[in-house]
């Protein structure tokens, strides 16, 4: 069934929350790149926005400015959202990034027209405050999507970097963020690097 | 893989932030009774306390007292994390609900010494509260966690109603605090208890 068979309410702002919130299950079928920290399979974009929502209570304090822990819990758990419609981008896929940016404002204006019309630009803004990453906020949010992926590649040998050839320069690019905001996490993630390119999980 | 292959930084509290991160990912395989909308498997309980995590952004509005989402938001993510030891209890298995208290506590003791002491207290401090369902926040909380998995079970034609022949008293037990705290959506709840009656996949 999908949120088509919804049987609805006589509130009609109830009945979009209601369709909205089964239309969201299928993030639990996009797949991402990463693998689980156990190497079973794919993780989906649930679990991936799950994940990083609980590691950002715990990471705050190596963030060289203060975050609101709460408006970064919720930006984890809506920054994916769009990819129901637009896909997962693998972040190393430089062709498909290309039209990212445009795939996914038209994905937006679909799920989260959804929605009732104060709460569907409530969530918007706070996807677009986190695609932009200049506030604290959303620095500290994109710093958890980098660093979940990143930890779970050290733990499964590298499957993301081994699967795509990926290079050193092509990781610190996308990890610069962490560079930046986090210095003392990406000296871990260094010294990370350093090794995977030893155990051949990386290319230098 | 696992957490025990994290390669350590020279920061002990930060190794504890690691390592936690990495074992909470067992999340992942915490199987729940409830299906995804779509009919195709059952959800885990990471994918779980996404989605009810974003359903908190919707439906305070139907709340009888004001919650403050974002630390609503973070109980959702942290609620079910004792199950990744003391496995999920199914809500309509009374046998398994006897003991369970305590084994999620001895769960809790091990998963929350995980993390630098600070970090632990408060991760099972959100815990304890959500689990008590005493203040706005919590009630809120566990309205969602009641909630999202009722909006499956009417979209999966009852699934995990006709699976334990669950009649209409136990569902009605179990969303108590809607009908309490939530009553329009608790109206919505009932007429679909009335339609799953009718098409048998709820007893009477």
């Amino acid at each position: 069934m999908s949120q088509a068979d919804l049987r609805l309410s006589k509130n009609e702002r109830m009945n979009g929350q209601l369709r909205f919130s089964a239309e969201i299950d299928k993030m639990t079928s996009v797949y991402r790149r990463t693998m689980l920290v156990d190497g079973s399979r794919r993780e989906n974009d649930a679990e991936h926005s799950w994940h990083i929502a609980v590691m950002a209570l715990l990471f705050s304090e190596y963030a060289k400015e203060p975050a609101d822990i709460g408006r970064v819990v919720k930006m984890c758990v809506v920054h994916d959202l769009v990819e129901i419609i637009a896909g997962d981008t693998f972040a190393y896929d430089s062709t498909a990034n290309r039209d990212k940016a445009q795939r996914e404002q038209k994905a937006a204006d679909i799920l989260f027209g959804m929605l009732p019309e104060d709460q569907g630009r409530a969530l918007r803004a706070l996807w677009e405050e986190f695609d932009a990453a200049e506030t604290p906020d959303a620095k500290y949010a994109a710093c958890m999507d980098r660093l979940q992926p990143f930890l779970h590649n050290t733990l499964t040998e590298g499957h993301t970097w081994k699967e795509g050839n990926t290079d050193r320069a092509a990781v610190e690019k996308r990890m610069a963020i962490l560079k930046e905001w986090m210095p003392e996490v990406y000296g871990w993630m260094s010294e990370n690097m350093d090794h995977a390119i030893e155990m051949g999980w990386l290319r230098p």
